[in-house]
């Protein structure tokens, strides 16, 4: 008895002891990363390039091509094992000469406000429409409202986000039906024109486009569609209070094209004892046109990058191959994000974990995870690794776009999680572009998705 | 026996059920005082006024009188049962005309800088200084040089802010004896002027001023002292390295002048039960002169008062009674700090409980407490209640400056732990303005103040 206790204890003092080593080992490597990324890192140098002398790259524009040719530039200087282009068909949307719209209270009398198409619309007639207003304040609403007081009209959807929600991502996803379906809803019942309130918390001056359907109108049938700011919005809906009968002009030239050839750009690290599980990083490099794009989704381009540069950097050789993956189409299409997993089930590749970063450059608060329990349990044992970075929300739910097409059992998908609280005011927008960029939020982001995927390429996924 | 366990379990339910109902009662009240800081809240209008109405409002300036009175008018807006102003008397120092400073490589032949003067300096002799440079990375740097090399030259400071360092006032803190200290070490060995390395831990080309002291030098030993910015500094080093001769011409006309007279402005609300108990919440209504000290500390003003307009809001009735306290000098010689805590102490109020707002107003991330174990413990326990709003840094550690001359037995000192990547971009510098406040993280820190404070009401100090 004694004796067995004695062999009780020791194997119990030396588990502890390899996981103490092991936790030592883990906290070191990671203080590397982050050293690595405050201390000589090149996520702001890539995201300036990138922002500023490439700028909006709308899938299929001269920009998207400028950018996946700078970022296959850019991966080969690291020495990558492999790096590749892998063709992708993308639709091809423009904007066209700026749009405009005006409020008309009376014929020759008109109060300009900011507005922008939605990606995907449909341009006015030459000369634009001009029609009365009837506003709703979501898409029930006006399933309640007769048909053909809304024939002829235009509608204007005027939900705002919820300022209430700490999680501003949810407060999108409580608004965005407005952007995504306004169109094709309110052209069933024989409006002429869609106009969508801004997703945006703040009050400005800026309007925000966005991705928008619609379904399966037919041609004839598509109305045009597009945001307004939201100053604009409060203005007209207080204006639509004292006249119910003024009428808003909108003139939009946006056009679709045939599809286009694109890319997505991959770069591989061959794992040294597990080559054939793969570990994917990634962000998308298409972008909405009127900014720069920092922020969505240049940081998640650059941040991906230089997971794969701090590990060259600090000389840490993965066990498992790991791969960035710069997606193309994200915002309008997801056509990258679904062909890299049509490819990879083909080839049969095991993927086991893919991380997207897709949620701007700001301060890193953690990870959101779709993964089964027992990895989120491994997940939830490393928390205190991530303490000392501030990095404190490990929690359930969705990952990212691009990499969701991957998913299956036995596949760990993460999306970094970093403040959410000013991404509104630029999301999608002319003021998304690279001086909203903190140097070392961006390069926070970088460090902290580096650090995951080195444990999980360490420990494996369950 | 069966009838002592049943005695137990029923106590023990009973126990736990009261927890569970006022953990309920907690978790709505927080939900209150954030949906009212994020839906109805003034604290974004406030800061407003203080910016773009007032600006920058150097002890004993004018505009430190203007914020007095307007911080005056619009707490007895709020109706609380009581707003006075607390005479002080503080030091008056002035920049006089615009600074300026260049680099001479031979005569004629120069290259201008970025400077601003130290506050507490005393100015250069009309036409300035002009002389050779030694750079030092640190006071005990220059101890190590002879004394008559130092003799009628410029010392140069220039460590920089440690950026691996994720807590950046930490980097701060590695730092800030340079500025503080530098010019006094150096006049003792013969220095004529001193520059410092501006507190920043970006490169750009702004100054970052601040406070200095003279310690126990003589007036006619003092030495002008003045902020390079970061740009500056490193464009200055390169150049000593390559040619150790170059001059440095410094031209500053500050200017100390005798006390005046200013104010605290302190708003009460009466407590309900025990009104012999003082809880205070604060920030300093001053702020240095270059920008227009939104973040440094209009923004910790605004917060404060805030928290008193919530509870009015919201209909809460303290039990305890809490003042908001608008400390004034607490840039250059914390005289309201001072003031406050010795009138509290002379009139024997018992102050339980003080939580300032001075690192700026981000994304609030937490609490650090200067406190005792069984108080911090108290604090530990309320984490869960803070978790739907992202607030999880419940740390030891210092307060805030204004409220630390309050420290004896048996008080709680806390500070609000904003995120804190972004302050020393704006920290003293022309760019601590009204633009780079985010308005959901300004209220989210006033709700999280205002959270911390109904806490402590409700259940006191240990």
């Amino acid at each position: 008895m004694i004796r067995n206790i004695f062999i009780i204890f020791f194997v119990a003092i030396s588990i502890s002891c390899v996981a103490q080593n092991s936790q030592k080992e883990d906290s070191t490597v990671l203080k590397k990363i982050y050293n690595a990324s405050l201390l000589k890192g090149k996520s702001y140098e890539w995201l300036d390039y990138l922002s500023n002398q490439i700028g909006g790259r709308l899938s299929g524009s001269i920009n998207a091509q400028k950018a996946v040719e700078w970022a296959e530039k850019e991966l080969k200087k690291l020495e990558l094992d492999r790096v590749k282009l892998q063709s992708v068909m993308v639709p091809k949307w423009t904007r066209g000469v700026t749009e405009f719209a005006y409020i008309e209270t009376e014929p020759g009398n008109t109060t300009n406000v900011p507005i922008c198409a939605l990606g995907g619309s449909v341009p006015t007639p030459i000369g634009g429409i001009k029609a009365p207003v009837i506003e709703v304040k979501s898409l029930d609403e006006l399933k309640d409202i007769e048909a053909d007081k809304i024939k002829g009209k235009i509608i204007f959807y005027n939900r705002p986000m919820q300022a209430d929600l700490i999680n501003t991502f949810e407060a999108y996803g409580g608004c965005v039906d407005q952007r995504y379906s306004g169109a094709a809803e309110a052209a069933k019942y024989g409006a002429v024109g869609v106009i969508v309130r801004s997703m945006n918390l703040r009050l400005d001056d800026l309007p925000h486009t966005g991705a928008m359907s619609y379904g399966n109108l037919k041609d004839k049938d598509k109305i045009p569609a597009a945001a307004i700011s939201t100053n604009g919005a409060d203005l007209l809906s207080s204006m639509l209070t004292l006249n119910p009968d003024i009428k808003f002009h909108i003139n939009m030239n946006c056009r679709t094209w045939k599809d286009v050839k694109s890319y997505n750009v991959i770069g591989e690290i061959k794992g040294s004892t597990y080559p054939n599980e793969y570990m994917i990083v990634g962000g998308h490099l298409d972008s909405w046109d009127l900014g720069d794009g920092a922020h969505d989704d240049g940081a998640g381009v650059v941040q991906s990058m230089e997971v794969l540069r701090l590990f060259k950097e600090i000389g840490y050789k993965p066990k498992r191959s790991i791969r960035v993956v710069l997606f193309m189409n994200e915002e309008n299409g997801l056509r990258g994000g679904k062909k890299y997993a049509k490819v990879a089930r083909e080839k049969g590749e095991n993927h086991i974990f893919a991380l997207e970063s897709d949620a701007g450059g700001f301060t890193p608060r953690g990870f959101s995870f779709d993964c089964s329990d027992a990895n989120f349990n491994q997940v939830q044992s490393w928390k205190t690794l991530f303490e000392p970075y501030l990095i404190h929300q490990f929690i359930k739910g969705g990952s990212g776009a691009d990499i969701s097409p991957l998913k299956k059992n036995n596949i760990v998908l993460a999306g970094l999680r970093p403040d959410s609280q000013r991404y509104f005011v630029h999301h999608h927008a002319k003021n998304d572009t690279f001086d909203a960029i903190n140097k070392r939020e961006l390069e926070l982001g970088a460090a902290t998705m580096a650090s995951l995927v080195y444990l999980f390429d360490k420990y494996g996924v369950k």
